[in-house]
């Protein structure tokens, strides 16, 4: 069976409309997934600083790889010989793939689009390459994700219209070619279209003539206003069929998740929880602690005392402080791991308010206990006046 | 109980005498330990990318904390209020201290010695600190360790007679006064002596004087040639008591291993296996296996298919080459696994060859097909000729 044939959505509970939260259930070749959901990202074929396992503990149920840089290395074909990316890294579950549409237009240098794809040399050793969408599925397929992006054309978010327009032309004419190239795998449409209304609303009607599986919501969380981000996920989700699932891409910030699900977002990706524990800052309900603070340092008590990871349950403040200050991996580790396992809890508690008819309430109370990162700045520096 | 109450060491094999391969048990406050041992190094509380649980799944039944770092970060006294370094880590086996004699001579500056004790400068901010014997008790006492190191007076390895002389009997002097400051802990004795016959033998005898609970060999494995290193490992044991444990600080190759055991030495440490694990390189019974080497790209075999560590039972040769290319900390995790694994299953194998009488056997075959590092390079010298 395909992964295309495998592939199936269902809603477990219903909307009050295309722009209000549910529930569901991603059916794939590996297995089954609760949505709404967040997937860590394995850009390399692994989450940063975790075994499988351990990922798979935090709660997550899917990752997310990169297409581009397994092209680029240890490049798709090796790891198709190697029995695909699942056996590769020794991950049983479901696998997202993105298409690398985003890499190449952000860490690649001396890109040239033409219809036929975009000519980049590599950012690890300058070599120079032609990825089209026809090779994007390639790498994909080889990899054999159980779910795959297509080659979009990506603008700077404060691209003009004109740039803007052209951009969404071409990815839905790429769209269709991926479709072609790749139809046993289950390909999203990628809707782009910046901050312009007008143009997400069209690309999100014009991609639905090629009845994609599933919609991602591209281009956003790149510097614009959060209220922009918002308005632009409201008018994108109206335009889009109810019984398909949404995935905005790059986005994995507690609040992010929050306000996402309230719009019918299903699905998110974000390298924030993995980064982040890496420097340090661990995501609790009332917002980032970061655990070199001076005043952590004789912490006897878990960094999170109503946590349940592998961080929380054994480790005292204290001890994660001392691992940070003298940059110990280990801390990296049980940071991450922290991180993970809070955004799985916290979508499985969207999950079960929704269930419950709940969420506007667990939406309330948990935005007004958390202090996001903006807010602790704007603190900190009206204290500083 | 004091931990120099709980301390205990039977010898469970007769040796053929003070320099033949032996079998025994530590008895600590925190538990049994099987000799000869592998003794992990966990300079700052923690053996590097790994958790405890982890450590002791590889088969380790003791590590090694330093002092000095602990010292200086986080401070022997905030340990000491959280209720001791094994509760501070989460490891509840034994831990053996290192004074940090040795490091205060390699890694701290601007030192000055004299007979009280040595004022120096910390490596990591400079701060001016005086370490005296006693405060190094001070220090071990306060973490709570099961065997604690007294300072020594370290010279270079290459030193004349006469200054390592006068180390040799200030480290005599400075030895009891460490016996003095803490008598609850178990503190073995450190000989001396550079690679002078004479001044090993001497400290050996000077230091019976006192009755030490066991006998560290320090000043060795710095750069003198290896025969050189086991003659003074040889004349150094004849001196010693055969019912007492000896320490060989700072060993820790298989090879080294093997021979150490085979003159009658009970424990090691090392930071190789860990070092050598971040840097890619495993150990085998037929010598280094580089991560990274090219011909290594695309072996989906087990790194080593007779190890049942987390690596070897779970990821290709291949994919953990993919992690080091791409500098992923996995890889980093699982090398350092693979490496403590390799040596706590070593020291149980020169465990059962002595039990089984075929000691001296199990030493010649794995001599034999064990390639060490030196010889691996004089080969690739050889061939570039």
């Amino acid at each position: 069976m395909t992964a295309a044939a495998a592939f199936r959505f269902e809603l477990t509970t219903r909307p009050a409309g295309p722009v209000a939260p549910r529930t569901g259930r991603l059916h794939t070749a590996h297995g089954i997934v609760e949505t709404p959901v967040f997937m860590p990202v394995g850009t390399l074929a692994t989450v940063k600083t975790l075994l499988p396992a351990e990922v798979a503990e935090t709660g997550a149920s899917i990752i997310l790889v990169n297409a581009y840089h397994l092209y680029l290395r240890p490049g798709h074909r090796l790891i198709e010989r190697l029995g695909g990316v699942h056996r590769f890294m020794r991950w049983d579950r479901p696998i997202l793939s993105d298409s690398g549409g985003f890499q190449v237009f952000s860490l690649a240098s001396l890109r040239k689009v033409t219809e036929d794809g975009v000519r980049f040399r590599s950012h690890i050793d300058g070599s120079e390459h032609h990825y089209t969408p026809e090779l994007a599925m390639e790498v994909q397929q080889a990899l054999g994700v159980d779910i795959a992006m297509p080659l979009d054309h990506v603008v700077p978010g404060d691209a003009p219209y004109e740039a803007a327009a052209e951009a969404v032309q071409r990815t839905l004419r790429w769209y269709r070619r991926c479709r072609e190239a790749a139809p046993g795998l289950p390909t999203f449409a990628i809707i782009q279209g910046g901050t312009h209304p007008a143009l997400r609303r069209y690309h999100a009607r014009e991609a639905l003539q090629a009845e994609p599986p599933g919609f991602s919501i591209g281009g956003l969380s790149v510097g614009e206003p959060k209220a922009r981000m918002w308005e632009t996920v409201e008018l994108t989700n109206a335009e889009l069929p109810i019984e398909r699932p949404r995935y905005l891409m790059g986005v994995g910030s507690p609040e992010d998740l929050v306000e996402g699900i309230a719009r019918g977002i299903d699905m998110f990706d974000c390298v924030l929880p993995t980064r982040l524990g890496r420097n340090g800052a661990l995501f609790t309900d009332t917002g980032r602690l970061t655990i070199r603070n001076a005043a952590n340092r004789e912490v006897d008590a878990p960094p999170d005392p109503v946590c349940d990871c592998l961080a929380c349950r054994q480790f005292s403040l204290a001890y994660l402080h001392h691992l940070f200050r003298n940059d110990e991996l280990l801390g990296h580790r049980l940071a991450t791991h922290h991180n993970l396992r809070y955004l799985a809890r916290l979508v499985e508690r969207a999950r079960q308010a929704i269930r419950d008819g709940s969420f506007e309430q667990f939406r309330r109370e948990f935005l007004a206990r958390y202090r996001t990162a903006d807010e602790e700045a704007r603190l900190a520096s009206r204290r500083r006046m």
